[in-house]
C-alpha cells in the first residue's frame, strides 16, 4: 500500500514519516513540499542515513496515480485547495489541517479568517475522531483529521455528553499545550527565550478549535450550549492536557462516572481510563498514540473534573491520522502504532 | 529596624534574604535554621562574598529581644509551634506558612492533616492580603501571609466578588504553578527528569489553599458557595497563573468589567490590570512583586475569564511578606520592592 | 529467548523494558527489584495497560533456571555482588553498571570508592563497546556494558587513536550530559528548581569514567597518556555530547580525517559520521541507539574537534545492552532497535 | 546625568533599561529604535505601568545635544555606522556590538563578514574589559564593550596569561551559552521546539569572538598562539560557562594557582574566585554582574581547568556596559549594579 505525504517540512509531516517508516503495510512512496527539492535529511538531520528521499514538487496526477493514499500535513489555508485537487482525482486522502472539519456555512471563515475549501469536499470529508466514528471512517474516502485540542477535549467529554448527564451550559475546557502545536513558523512567541520559563494564555475565547468541539458535542447531544475553551502555551515541546470542568446534572458519584468511562472505552486500545485517584501526566503518553483520562467528582460542588492528555503530534495529529488510515484500509487500528512511551 | 528570618534554607527564606539585603530600612539581624550552623553561602553558593552570615539555632528570647520583626519562612506544620513561642514574646511576626490562616475550627486539620497552632495565635493573626486588608495589616502584630495560589486567585476575583456580580456557585480556578512552590523537599515528583517536558495535575479537589480562598471570598461576599480549584505543575521554576472562570450574574460586558478592575486597583502599585485584549504571561512578573490581571467576557456564554499571574516566591510569599512588613512599620508599601522584571 | 531484568525501578531498567517489550526475539520473562513487590505501572504509570508484570524479589536460582539472559540495571556498588551470584550460575549476563569494567587492580576502589566485585567476574566480563569489540562480545558470557560518557568519547576517538595520529598527551574530553544519567536518586542537585535554567560542572577531574576511557584507549594504543575529562550537567532529560579536542600529530586535514571516520564506521549501522560542516545535535539521536559524529580540523592550530552525541539511556545504556545481547545470541545487531529519532 | 539607548527592542537594550531605571545617577533620557515609534511596553509588556517612554527615531544631533552618554545596543553591522555618526558629535558612547573591538585591519571582515566601521572610530574605542582596563576606560570617550564569551574567557584566563605560566599553544575554551545571546532574531535554530531538550555546537572554529579573545591575550602576553574556541547552545535563557583548559608550563599546583587568582581579583567587586573544590554554576550569577571562577589543577596531566560563568546579558553585555559607564563618569563601578542573584 503506497502513501504520499504532502508537507514534510512541518512537524506533523515529519511525525508521519517517523511512524510510516516502520509501518508494516504502508510504504512511503513519495514526500512533497512546496519548498525547493532537497533531501529530507538536509532539512531534518536526524534522518541522515535513515531516509534518503528527496522532497518533490506536488504533481497531483502522478501522486493520485501512483499512491493509494495521500496525507496532507500542510497548514490550514493551504490544505483546502490541495484537497480540492486530490478530491477531483481518484485517491484516498487524510487532511491533518482544520480545512475540512467545519461543516456549517460561515464557521470556517469566522474562526479561521481564511477562504474555505470547496463545500463538496468539506461535506464529503468524514471527521476522523477514531474511537467514536469508526463505521464512517472505514468507508471514508476523505478524512478531516481532528485538531489536537479537539481530540483531547472530545475523548474526555464523550461518555458524559452521550450519556446526557452534564448541564448543557456548564462545559469549560482549560487547554494547555506544548509549542510543537504552533509548528515551525518563525514568530516571536515561539522563540525559546520567550517560551522558556514562561506560561501564556492565548486566543482567549477565540481559538479555532472551539466550533470543531461544539460541532461534535452537538452531534452527540443537540442540547449542548456554547462552551468556554481557553488555551495556554506551556514550555514543553510535545503534549496537551485538557482540564475539563462540567456540572453533573444528576447525582453521579466518582464510582459511577468511573464505570461509565471504563465501559465506554473498553474496546479502545488507545484510550486508557486511569483508576480512581490516578491522574495522567502528559509525559506518560508523549511519543505515543494514547489518550489517558483521569476523573474526579467533587462532592462539595457536584462538578466533574476530567483530565485528558495526548501527544499533540501523535493522537493529536499524525498518530490519529495513521490510526484512521489503518481503518480505511481494513487493518487493525493499532498497526504500526505500538510504541511505548519514552520515559523519562 | 532589625529583622530575623527563620528558615533560610528554603526558597522562601532565601528570597527574603534577596529582598531584605538591599532594603533601605530593614536590616537583617540574624538568620536561623533548624539545621547545623553553617555559613549561608555554604548552602547557597550564589551568596558567596555577598552575605557571610551564619545560620544560627533558634533562640526565641534573644531574637525577641534583639529584633523588631521575625519572618517565619518555615513549612506548614513547623511554623505553627514556632509562632506560639514568638507570640508569647514581644515581637512582631509574619508567618509565610499556612499555619495561621484558617480561622474556622477543624479546617486546618481537615485540609493540612496536621496539628494546628494555638487558637489564640491563629485568631490573632491578620490575613496579609496586602491590597485588601491594609488597615488591619498596619495595626497587626502577627500576620498570616497568604498562600501563593490564594494570592493570585483572590486578587483576580476580588472586584467581581465584592461587586456581587458573579453567580455564587460558578467559581472555577484552574491553577498552574512552577516547581519552586514545592520547595527543596526531596521527592520524586520534584526531580528534573520527572518535571521537565511534563505537565501534571495534583491534589485534585484537595488542595489546602481551597479553604483559604473560600474563607476570604466569604468575608467579602457571604453568599459564595464552594469553589472548584485545581492545581497543575508546570515545568518552570517560578510563576503562578490562575485562570479563573465565573458566570456573570448581570449583563456586564468587557468594558464595564475592565473599568471595575481599573478602578478597584487604581491605588495598588503592585497590581497591573492589563488593557483590553492584553493578557499577562508569568515571565512578565517573575522576580517582582507584581500581580498582573487580564480579563475577557465571552458574549457567547456570559462567562468572565480572569487571568492572574504572580511570582510565587515574591507576591506569593517573600515579596508580599515584605510589603506587609512595610505597612506594619509605617513605610511606603513599595519600599525595597522596586525591582523590574528580569526579561527575558 | 527469555530475559530477566534486575532493577526496573531505575531509568536504565525502564528503558530496557521499552526496547524489549517490542523485541521480536527476546521475551521479558521477569522483572525484579529490591523494593516491595508492586506492579510496574504502579511505579511507572506510563506503562498502565501495557505491561502488567509485577516486580519480583531476586531469586538467583529461579532466574538462572528460567531465563537465558539477565540484565543488571542496578547501580554501581549493587551490581557487583549480584553479578557474583549470577556468575556462579549458568546464565548469560549483561551488567549496565560500572562494576565489571575496570580490570586493573585498585582502579575501581580509587575512582568509585566502593568495594569491587569478585576479580574473576570482573576479568571474565567482556567490555561491551559493540562497534569495536564484536568478536569477543559474540562469544561472551558476561558483558560489562560501557558507561554513557565512555561510549560517546570512545566512539568519537577510536579512529584517530587506532590510526595513531594524535599526540598521546593531548586528549581533552568536555562532556555534557542530561540529568537522567544521575538516575532517580533523591539529591538536591537533581531537583528541577536546581537543574532548570542552570549549567553546572561536576566531579572535576574525578569522574569515574576517566579510567574506563583510558583503559580502552590504551588497549588500542599503548602510548596514550592521562586524559583530561570534565563533565557538565545540562538541563535536558536525555542526551550526551562529548566535545573532544586532540592535537593531530601529523599533517591531517579535514578531508583525510573525514575519510578515515567514514571508512572506520562504514559497517556500523548505529554510528553516523556526518558530512563536512555538519555537526550533530543531541536531539537528533535521542530515543535511538545512534551515535552521531561531527569533525573539524582547525588549520590555525592543527587541532581536531570531534563532536560525538548519544542518548545516554540508549546507546549509553539500555540500547547498547540490547545491541550486545543481539550479538551474544547471533542476531543482527539492530534487531529491535530500529527506532527513528523522535523529533522535535 | 542623561543617557540615551539605541536599540531597545533587543534583549541587550531591554536589560540596559532594567538596570538604568533604578540607577541613582544616570537617568534614561530617551530610547530609540529603527522600528516604528511605539511605547516600549507595547513591545515588552513586562514594562507596563513602569516605563511609559516611546521609542523614538534616531536623531543624532538631538541625542548628542541632550544626552551625556549613548549606549548602542544594536547588532554588529548596524552599530558601526551609528557609531560613526555619534563619534562625529560631542557625546560619550558605549557600543555593545562587536563593531569597534577588532583593531587589526581585515580581522573584522574576515570573522564578521560585514563592512567594518570607520578605522578612526575603531582605533579610538577603548576595549571595555572593566577589571583589566580601568585606567583607559576612565579616560575613554568611546568604549567597545566586550563580547559575552570573550568576557567569560578573558576574566578566566587573565591571571595565568599575565603571569606567563601557560604553554602558549595550549589554550582551549569550550563555551556554552544560553539562547538570549542570539537575540530576538527569527531563525529556526532559536525556536523553542528546536532548542529545548537539545544541545548543539555551532560555528565550530569560526566564532567571531575568537580574534577578540586572541587580541586581548596577546596584549597581555605577546607569545600567545592561536586558541581553540568552540561554542555550544544550551537550553537556558541566560548564562554562559566557559570551561577552559590550559597546560601549565611550570610546576604550579592547585594552591598556588588559587592564590594567584585570589590576589589578581582581590579588588574586583564583581569577580568571585571560588574556594578550592567549589565550582560556580551559571544560575549562581544569572541576573547579576558577577563573574565567578572555579579552578582545578589535575596532577595527572599538569593541566589547569578554569570554569568561568557570567550572565551573558549582564556582565556579558548591559551590566558591564553600565560598569564601564560608571567608571567613565567617575562613579564607583558598582553603582546601580548591586543586584543579588535571583535564586532559584
Amino acid at each position: 500500500m503506497k502513501v504520499s505525504i504532502i508537507g514534510t517540512t512541518g512537524y506533523g509531516g515529519i511525525e508521519l514519516l517517523r511512524i510510516l517508516h516502520n509501518h508494516p503495510v504502508f510504504e512511503i512512496h513519495s514526500i512533497h513540499s512546496t519548498k525547493d527539492e532537497v533531501t529530507i535529511w538536509d532539512e531534518y538531520p536526524h534522518l541522515y542515513n535513515i531516509i534518503d528521499k528527496k522532497m518533490e514538487k506536488i504533481d497531483f496526477d502522478r501522486i493520485a496515480e501512483e499512491s493509494d493514499l495521500v496525507f496532507l500535513a500542510t497548514p490550514s489555508g493551504v490544505s483546502g485547495s490541495l484537497a480540492g485537487e486530490f478530491a477531483a482525482r481518484d485517491i484516498k486522502m487524510i487532511d491533518l489541517s482544520g480545512d475540512l472539519r467545519l461543516k456549517t456555512e460561515g464557521e470556517y471563515e469566522k474562526w479561521y479568517k481564511k477562504t474555505p475549501a470547496k463545500d463538496e469536499v468539506v461535506q464529503g470529508a468524514v471527521y476522523g475522531l477514531s474511537e467514536w466514528n469508526m463505521e464512517r471512517i472505514r468507508d471514508a474516502k476523505w478524512i478531516a483529521n481532528p485538531g489536537c485540542y479537539a481530540t483531547a477535549a472530545l475523548l474526555g467529554l464523550a461518555p458524559v455528553i452521550k450519556e446526557n448527564i452534564v448541564e448543557p451550559w456548564s462545559i469549560i475546557i482549560d487547554g494547555k499545550s506544548g509549542t510543537s502545536g504552533a509548528g515551525k513558523s518563525l514568530v516571536h512567541t515561539s522563540l525559546f527565550a520567550e517560551v522558556n520559563e514562561n506560561l501564556r494564555i492565548y486566543k482567549v475565547n477565540e481559538h479555532q478549535h472551539t466550533p470543531e468541539i461544539e460541532q461534535q458535542l452537538k452531534e452527540w447531544n443537540s442540547g449542548i450550549r456554547p462552551i468556554t475553551f481557553s488555551t495556554h502555551l506551556i514550555p514543553i515541546t510535545r503534549g496537551i492536557m485538557a482540564t475539563i470542568y462540567v456540572q453533573l446534572s444528576e447525582n453521579w458519584d466518582n464510582k459511577r462516572v468511573m464505570e461509565l468511562y471504563k465501559e465506554s472505552y473498553q474496546d479502545a486500545p488507545f484510550v486508557r481510563v486511569r483508576p480512581e485517584n490516578n491522574y495522567p501526566a502528559v509525559k506518560e503518553v508523549v511519543t505515543t498514540n494514547y489518550c489517558d483520562i483521569g476523573l474526579n467528582v467533587d462532592e462539595r460542588t457536584g462538578r466533574l473534573t476530567i483530565v485528558s492528555v495526548i501527544d499533540n503530534l501523535m493522537k493529536g495529529a499524525a498518530g490519529q491520522a495513521v490510526q484512521n488510515a489503518n481503518m480505511m484500509f481494513g487493518l487493525d487500528q493499532t498497526t504500526g502504532l505500538g510504541f511505548l512511551p519514552v520515559y523519562p
